[in-house]
């Protein structure tokens, strides 16, 4: 590691003890220190960063902003933390063309702020929005409460420039919308969780702001109910461009946390946001909320931005939230076909009472995304075993319903031990093939994915 | 071959000449005989036939109606033509969950027809929409003239079931819009031009249908305004689902062809359909006209379906059209940002002039996608080779416009001599790393895409 300063100049690396228990971590609660942490400022600096790795065998981890929940960016052993804090330039914001070109750097909330400046946006939008980067949001192919309307990250990514394990530099991807040549590279990039190939820069699809906004709170006296509502707006027809759903114990975590004064004693609560041309938005409003009626859904109306942000404020502090009432939760992110929404909650309700358990549910109903936090504490261990065999209870209840076991926050380290109850051994070849392919001497974010590697 | 029989049942292959001659050829003009045509019934036919090719190391080139404009189902020498006429069943209607579920063979229009009965649609719909097969469509990741507003083939394939090269089974994907589990095999596979792995069932996503449409045809007496018009409609926000341009040579073509009642006279044409709720498309329409108008168009309104399908039906004669009134038309398909289509719409007029070779140009100006037609005539050596220059000269204007060389037709064979303009040595390393991984033995569709095996 000492050779570092043949590549890099002062101050753009380091190994002292502080930066490596700074960058050892990520928001899964995983944490190992690295070797050393580098903050390359150039798509030319990490070429000869991946050579000089590459040639002597080091391990690299790229890293966002630590935001992960599955632990992508958590260190191995040996390994460089590759950081991105000098690559967050917003190099050209083409309004005309309707894209952008990023650094991987960049926070996802200073894009959506610049936009706004012109009146665009871009869809992606997950909670730790005013944190996470572009380049993890790319790595993880990061959702968030819009992808209902307005699909994921995956949806907007048109070029990538990235780096190879072996250092050669590689673009993908083209400036249009369409293209048939070759395979495509850029989407095999995209949520491959920083495995295949260092993200150096993104061009990015982006949209004109819509007219207008309706927001609708919903407060329900049954899960059941809350889901149901969901499950039909779907099937009518309708697409709010989101749809969130939080129960009882998430609702309480909030109010605990925050003066928001969501409605306290109901069992779920729906977020729905309506956007579009001021007419058509009235009229599925009018129908959204007459399907919550029939549900035995009580309506507010949230007809202001301040009053908006305050909603959205206390949604994106959900996570925090249920932090403060539990030591610990095991956080999941199932997805499943919207109309089998009620039969998950009800799942996982079930579990829930028979483990004698709390579970925590909350997201991106709309889309069939639940976040299923599993309440417990790591340092009472039959607490904490009795809780984990919930997780493969969850993904066997998910996937029953024909749902995957991650919508959002991808496999890492934490659910690598349970890929196979996804994907069949055919699928793992090919990946593995894949990785093969990309990172011949497994340097490049090692370990994460693919099973069964045991993190230690 | 004759073993052949020990595989699969009496009526389900053939080494008739006539069928070795219907099947030898695709919309390319290109043509060659196989050696067998099998039309399997199930996804374990094919893998039986799979197998059976893996351990003879017989070459397999799956083949949906033969639209193709780029020879991506021309078979090679001692090869086994699959056909897909006995998988074209509809497997599932979810209109609940926004999805279907067929079987390769389906014809894109017989599912249009489908959906509209339950009040849906699949956004696809490539000009030959009555007889290219869903199979096909996914394999080239085929777009159309909606694809401006609503994407391409690649935004709505949710799973693929698909044999790969040595037999065995593969699904891909997730019922869901949401998932992170794993690398993108799905978009792998979309666009792969039948090179990686046979497909045999794909879950689309499907919408709900708009509730209004409106057409509005512009006539403009210079291309160039009428490409301005193109590049200013989408800059200032207004996204309509359609936006074709036809040129002069072409609404000759068309007008001789059908009587369609296009202007005559005039040396652009744009025929645009914005959809939605009634109120905001109306609002949309006029912005459009206004801007047209200020680019001198003159603006028609087709106000009824009957009126509006004479004109797409005229529109998807073009290319059949555009044949009669040469021997030979050498297609392309080229794809530049919006912003950019008025440049290469002169380049194009530029080009013709310094030539003396006509160029017909049409397409989808929306999303910056024409085919340029180069007139010629293969039996006159001199005036073929003049025409064939212009293709090079073509694709090199585009590339400089920031564009790429096929928008949604694919490499196949007649464009792989091209490839290298615009994908450089890393890409196609990758790309051949993957063909390789997929395909040890190179038996499925070899040939295709990559450089430079001539075709004899």
């Amino acid at each position: 590691m000492k050779s570092l300063n043949n590549i890099l100049v002062d101050g753009s690396y380091s190994m002292d003890k502080e930066d490596l228990l700074c960058y050892g971590y990520d928001a899964s609660g995983l944490d190992m220190s690295p070797s050393a942490v580098v903050w390359p400022a150039s798509a030319s600096d990490i070429c000869k960063l991946m050579q000089f790795a590459y040639q002597n065998d080091i391990k690299v981890i790229p890293r966002g902003a630590g935001t992960g929940l599955t632990g992508g960016a958590v260190p191995s052993n040996d390994s460089i933390i590759m950081s991105f804090e000098r690559m967050n330039r917003i190099i050209e914001v083409d309004t005309r063309n309707l894209n952008v070109v990023l650094e991987p750097g960049v926070i996802n909330g200073d894009l959506q702020q610049t936009l706004a400046e012109h009146g665009y946006f871009y869809p992606p939008d997950p909670a730790s929005l005013n944190t996470c980067t572009i380049g993890g949001n790319v790595a993880e192919n990061a959702g968030g409460p819009r992808a209902l309307k307005y699909g994921v990250t995956r949806d907007y990514v048109m070029q990538l420039e990235a780096v190879l394990p072996d250092g050669r530099l590689i673009h993908t991807g083209v400036q249009t919308k369409k293209s048939v040549v070759g395979y495509d590279l850029t989407r095999l990039l995209v949520g491959s969780e920083g495995t295949l190939a260092v993200i150096t820069k993104v061009r990015l699809k982006i949209l004109p702001m819509p007219e207008s906004v309706i927001t609708l709170l919903v407060a329900f006296n049954s899960l059941e109910q809350a889901g149901k509502s969901v499950s039909r707006i779907i099937s009518d027809g309708i697409i709010p461009r989101t749809m969130e759903l939080m129960d009882r114990i998430t609702l309480a975590a909030v109010n605990k946390y925050k003066t928001v004064g969501f409605p306290e004693d109901i069992d779920a609560l729906l977020l729905i946001e309506i956007d579009g041309s001021a007419n058509a938005i009235a009229a599925d409003a009018d129908k959204a909320a007459n399907i919550c009626n029939g549900f035995q859904g009580k309506i507010r109306i949230a007809d202001d931005t301040a009053s908006r942000e305050l909603l959205w404020d206390a949604r994106r502090s959900v996570s925090p939230a249920l932090y403060k009432i539990s030591p610990t939760k095991i956080n999941e992110d199932v997805v499943v076909p919207v109309t089998k929404v009620p039969e998950l909650l009800a799942g996982l309700q079930a579990l829930s009472e028979a483990s004698g358990v709390p579970i925590a549910c909350f997201g991106h109903a709309g889309d069939g995304n639940i976040h299923v936090n599993i309440m417990t504490d790591k340092n009472d261990k039959k607490r904490y075993d009795e809780a984990e065999k919930l997780v493969r209870k969850t993904f066997k209840l998910t996937l029953d319903l024909g749902g995957s076991i991650s919508g959002e926050h991808g496999i890492g380290l934490t659910k690598s031990k349970y890929i196979d109850m996804e994907l069949d051994t055919v699928n793992l070849d090919i990946m593995r093939g894949i990785k093969k392919l990309f990172d011949t001497k497994n340097i490049l974010n090692p370990g994460k994915i693919f099973p069964p590697k045991v993190h230690t």
